[in-house]
């Protein structure tokens, strides 16, 4: 055993670690991290359990520690398009902005704009999230590289073209196969049907058995604007809810994002159906919904609730402290009641209730648990005073405060360092003006 | 001249200041700033004007600069509460919470709090504030150690009472004449009638006559929430804005902040009387005011609208990137529009329309203006790819993407250390435990 240990050997290292005299649940203990990466030990004392092992250690003095927070829905490579058309109605930021550039993507841009995402979140605390885009191969080799956990969704869209659903059906199984065949622990792949108004009732169908047989999630946008609702019921006579469960989509495996526009009866059904609900409440307001998801309603019903920041192209930040304060802030504002989605609800959002949604732990810092944990400055001027840990991450801090990152008992950032930040953001840059001038020539 | 200068001589420095190969309005530029604190000049070899001379030089390569932003409405010390009490209903959360503990602060409280807030907003950027509290000779010798501006008021609170009157008006006088006294251009006095339903009509008249004949800023909180409305009209037979009329509060001096519970009539009104309106969705969120600043009639009616953070029992940060993004997104949401307050205008609102309100210069980066300049990094995640400089400072960057501050020409922050930083967090943290013990012992 060793004093602190700083720089590429604690990147590189991949045997057991011990963080000491951190702050966790208002006392100073040790974790002990096993050669697994799960929490082996925690307390004063609980170092013994490693004695003798070829053992790294980080010193945790003047850091809170959390749970890693878990991001339940965005489209990473969107990184590229971030700042690239903002300020618009949805339907021409959709059809003049996004679509046409996007048309013109490459693997390569995808695995550029999904490095650069999951930089951006290892460098706030986020150590999971859940995506959904084009080119998925690409974005897995990016998540493995980066050492975070994913879960990895083809986005779907067939608009009711029969040819177009058989190559999206070819495309769903190629990626869920070849996810699945990678084997690896940080990575699960999802089907991704995009919503019920690009995606034809065939297709709907296809998705809900075929995630079934595969026991893999379902990652699909629902009820985010009133406009969706309005049409789904004038074409099929149901709301979203309603016709996505004919289809067989809302089953516990499945995460469901926004979901602004549901009533009372549909938080009974997705409490019912075991679905997990994202809200994205930044991407909500910016693209100007007009109604916020009903936290209280969702809640009563014991709906899963998670967090999500969306796409950067509609947000433009994957910060998810940033989200968890406006999540607050938005449900107290819209529901109209200051003592709504407190501080400590807020975290658990975003950590225990993301990382069960996924699948990937229990989100909390226990042992036998991943260890997925961040480090937290104490001795920063969001954290001074220091009347309540929860009140002060959720509504003083931004994803600056966070030191360190582990997931799965690697070390992905240290003092604030990720190794090769210059280059993924060289190479990010370079993507992205690209993809520009392919777009425009 | 010399190469870049970096540590305790750049911040003690009191002569011309250059930085260089800045990103300045998509040109790459040198700002001069002159032994006064002022921009000399501008632009390549702008620098030959300050030739010969004493001058220290900051490396603005990889750097963005912007005007520094101004929070024209905050409870500064109030700090030492940040996580206190949250999640509480609005009057609970005063009469429980937050008045019996103010009952018990000193002085020297409100010099520690006030330290730890400037701290704060320099570290994100923030180079000039507007702030109403007690003990404002103690907040004066705080802003006077960070070297930032700030506009004092004394919230005076005579809850219709001709003894506490009496003292309020006591107190004001004290504290404007002190603050005049100093003759400090960093420092400006105002006058700071707390609100409708704390001041009596006879306390609203004196300092609207008071704060002409003085020539002092008026900063008052006015249409926060319904209830406040409500009773005024009830009280009254106005509403608070017509009635504020009446007193003579309404001012081109007059710094109104919240306006959330305004109607149009009431935006021309405000128009009319030239009074500047400070917008803090933050705080109005976390408080479920359940309205927003009606920002696009205000807008049509040329009411110079600016932004604020409020105090940090209400919000819990001073971080004014945060409140840019979210007065753009709030705006958005509850004006059901995605076109409402583009980045571009949030950004005027945080600096030029601030700086006017609060009397600190035009709020611009030009020759002739005071040196308030924030150099902003444009390597991070947050500023990658760089398609547009305002979307990206707006939506995807907080505080912690500002390197260097600049105020009056004068170094607060450089590769983001302030000086003292940690005696500062010491002291605050001191201040406020004993604040606590004073109060529950």
């Amino acid at each position: 055993m060793r004093g602190e240990t700083v720089g590429e050997e604690l990147f590189r290292h991949r045997g057991p670690l011990l963080v000491r005299n951190v702050l966790i649940d208002q006392q100073v203990a040790d974790i002990c991290i096993n050669e697994a990466g799960h929490i082996e030990a925690m307390g004063k004392g609980a170092e013994t359990s490693l004695r003798g092992q070829d053992t790294l250690e980080i010193d945790g003095r003047g850091a809170i520690a959390l749970p890693g927070l878990v991001n339940t829905h965005t489209h990473a490579a969107m990184t590229l398009l971030r700042g690239y058309a903002d300020d618009m109605n949805l339907q021409e930021w959709l059809e003049q902005k996004i679509w046409p550039l996007e048309a013109h993507l490459k693997g390569d841009d995808v695995y550029w704009g999904t490095k650069l995402a999951c930089l951006e979140m290892t460098k706030s605390g986020t150590i999971a999230f859940n995506d959904m885009y084009f080119f998925m191969k690409d974005a897995a080799r990016a998540v493995i590289d980066s050492g975070m956990k994913a879960v990895l969704s083809y986005g779907f869209i067939d608009l009711g073209d029969e040819d177009r659903r058989e190559r999206e059906i070819h495309a769903t199984e190629d990626v869920v196969n070849y996810l699945l065949g990678l084997k690896n622990p940080r990575i699960r792949p999802a089907v991704g049907p995009h919503a019920v108004y690009t995606v034809s009732d065939e297709g709907l169908r296809w998705l809900a058995e075929f995630s079934e047989v595969m026991g893999v999630a379902i990652h699909i946008h629902v009820s985010e604007t009133e406009h969706e609702v309005q049409e789904c019921l004038s074409k099929f006579g149901r709301r979203p809810p309603a016709y996505l469960d004919s289809c067989g989509i809302l089953t516990p495996r499945t995460i469901a994002a926004h979901c602004c526009w549901i009533d009372k009866n549909e938080c009974a059904l997705l409490g019912k159906k075991g679905v997990h609900v994202s809200h994205n409440p930044q991407s909500n307001m910016k693209l100007a919904v007009n109604r916020a998801m009903p936290y209280p309603s969702l809640r009563k019903n014991n709906v899963n609730v998670t967090l999500g920041t969306d796409g950067c192209a509609s947000n433009n930040s994957l910060d998810m402290f940033e989200t968890m304060k406006c999540a607050s802030l938005l449900q107290k504002f819209f529901w109209n009641s200051g003592t709504i989605l407190p501080a400590k609800e807020a975290l658990t959002l975003a950590t225990s209730n993301g990382a069960r949604a996924l699948g990937f732990g229990p989100g909390k810092i226990a042992p036998g648990a991943p260890a997925d944990i961040i480090l937290i400055d104490r001795n920063g001027p969001c954290n001074t005073p220091l009347h309540n840990v929860e009140s002060n991450v959720v509504y003083a801090c931004n994803g600056s405060a966070v030191n360190t990152v582990i997931c799965n008992g690697k070390v992905l950032m240290h003092h604030r360092t990720v190794p090769g930040e210059a280059g993924i953001i060289a190479g990010a840059a370079r993507a992205a003006e690209q993809l520009l001038q392919r777009a425009f020539s």
